[in-house]
């Protein structure tokens, strides 16, 4: 499999968006953030996207030259409207109020509203941590996958949540799941790879386990801890679409079977300020103890290592910026093809 | 199985607490959120757990006559020291400034060191929504019976999360839940019953499922979807005991074993002001609309009624609101018992 350079990646993903009408600047900016999707591993959510993206701009469905913009704005809350450009742009401005606001007010949230797929969740948590605070971010998935529990509709989407909190010398601490058992990514990886699914991801319109991927147009997808994943997935979405005014429940449009329908897509960052609570310092140091704790404790037989939330993705990205970010074969052929048909140059 | 109304509850326990040195104010104060509790029928946090914190302020290891007060203060983030008092105290009054703080500012965060176990999470999110604002809590757990995951120390509890979001003409949506698959309380009246518990709940030191609760003192319960049920106790418990300066991790106080160390218990309280985000009612209205579509969905076979959170608690409510709360004849005698002891009137 051959390799791109992290600059390979932003400076082609660049390129392409700056032919199908993205301002240079907003075109690097979202470069930046896919490609570091790719370089910790989320390699669903980075330039594999790019095809995608391109093709919502080009039928209509995403504004290329949007300006996300404040459109409420208190002490310690804001609302930013997305103007239906790529998601990346209104979440990576939401986290700036947040982190200002928090400064001085101790705690903010700002959400979005009328915004797109962003990437990975954990983006713009850390955004709010390497200003040195805790970061929240939560989002309403792009597609509905998953019903109510005991349900049949597909009313829910995976909703995650991303939190980052800054430790002294250890890592961050940086969690990012999804509220169903498996990612929709996921399973579509397994079919790739003609695999089958463990029990427990999905089930089908009987109930029984679903376990072969290449049925899973027929099935749903189950949320972690049954009914309080289930309250989980609405929760996040109340709190990041409805609370917004951006799509919930039934008026999610599912972004891969439909390219032209606005998405309104909503997402929500908290930031907390953690001097407001007390010494800084002292609470970065008793995470890392914290952290050393749990890495050093006692395992179950046959476990190597216990992981602490986002130590391995940095461990990937640790790898991937000196070594380059893996690109399958097929993967590249498609983004050759873009390029091409968009008359961009291909990626390195 | 005898019943008590809510009227008698509150009056029992409040004329027990009097007898241990707590103030008439306070006592009335705690006795109606522990009568709350067992009027949803979270019978493990009402009127059953009077026993246990009795005998932890006569041990000395809860101050009866606590002063909770604010030892932060920013526009919107404070900080509560429950002066190791009853848990209830702290949160409750943590709940005031959160609320307030988010009336102007748009969103307030205060959180709680020093507290004391406090009972159902949701008491204190409902708080907030009787406010009309979405209210969210976190806790730590008040005994660690969880490993991280791959491991076999006992390092994270339940944290539970709770959630309430304000509706028009539908009940709020209340999500309250720890992020184990069962709570420790539903493990202890498997034992009482008899009952086997089901695979997922326990594992015990080998890794195999537990099953007999007798034995869950070996045991050790599972997190909620694998790992990302001990990422999101980790981190409710980064927020609701680390960054106030509470108990987190190996620092954590089995309250059930243990009366007579203080706890250092620590909470959180997130108010969210509706209207900062846009029209209100607006919101309430969406959040029937979606209630409405949720329990209006197709089902999976067999399954009767799609819940909303919090739904079953509130006709649990209702019920007992009318019919009293029942009490089981061994809790009655453990309860006249307590009050002979101090010297309070039995439970009418």
């Amino acid at each position: 499999m051959s390799t791109a350079s992290a600059e390979q990646l932003r400076r082609f993903i660049a390129g392409v968006y700056g032919r199908v009408g993205v301002p240079a600047d907003q075109a690097a900016a979202v470069a930046d953030l896919m490609t570091q999707a790719d370089l910790i591993g989320s390699d669903g959510h980075g330039v594999f996207r790019l095809p995608q993206y391109v093709r919502r701009i080009r039928a209509g469905g995403m504004n290329p030259r949007a300006t996300p913009h404040l459109v409420q704005d208190h002490p310690a809350a804001a609302l930013v409207d997305g103007d239906n450009g790529l998601g990346h742009l209104a979440t990576s401005l939401a986290a700036r109020p947040a982190i200002e606001k928090a400064r001085t007010q101790g705690v903010a949230w700002c959400g979005v509203r009328n915004g797109n797929h962003a990437g990975p969740a954990n983006l713009y948590a850390r955004m709010v941590q390497e200003a040195g605070m805790i970061g929240l971010y939560l989002a309403v998935g792009s597609a509905n996958h998953m019903p109510p529990w005991g349900g049949l509709e597909l009313l829910l989407s995976t909703n995650p949540i991303a939190v980052a909190v800054p430790a002294e010398d250890e890592p961050p601490i940086v969690l990012d799941m999804a509220t169903t058992v498996a990612a929709y990514g996921k399973v579509k990886v397994k079919a790739q790879r003609g695999e089958t699914m463990p029990e427990g991801w999905m089930i089908d319109r009987t109930g029984a386990p679903l376990t072969d991927p290449k049925r899973s147009a027929e099935g749903l997808l189950l949320p972690i801890g049954g009914y309080k994943g289930y309250g989980l997935s609405l929760i996040f979405g109340l709190l990041a679409g409805t609370l917004n005014g951006a799509a919930m429940g039934r008026d999610v449009v599912d972004f891969n079977a439909d390219d032209t329908s606005v998405t309104n897509t909503g997402q929500a960052i908290l930031a907390i300020n953690i001097e407001a609570f007390g010494d800084a310092a002292g609470f970065r140091r008793n995470v890392d103890r914290l952290s050393r704790e749990i890495r050093e404790s006692e395992r179950l037989p046959g476990v190597e290592r216990i992981w602490l939330p986002g130590e391995q993705s940095r461990l990937t990205r640790l790898k991937r910026e000196t070594d380059g970010v893996p690109i399958p074969q097929a993967l590249r052929a498609t983004l050759d093809r873009l390029a091409d048909e968009v008359g961009a140059p291909r990626l390195a």
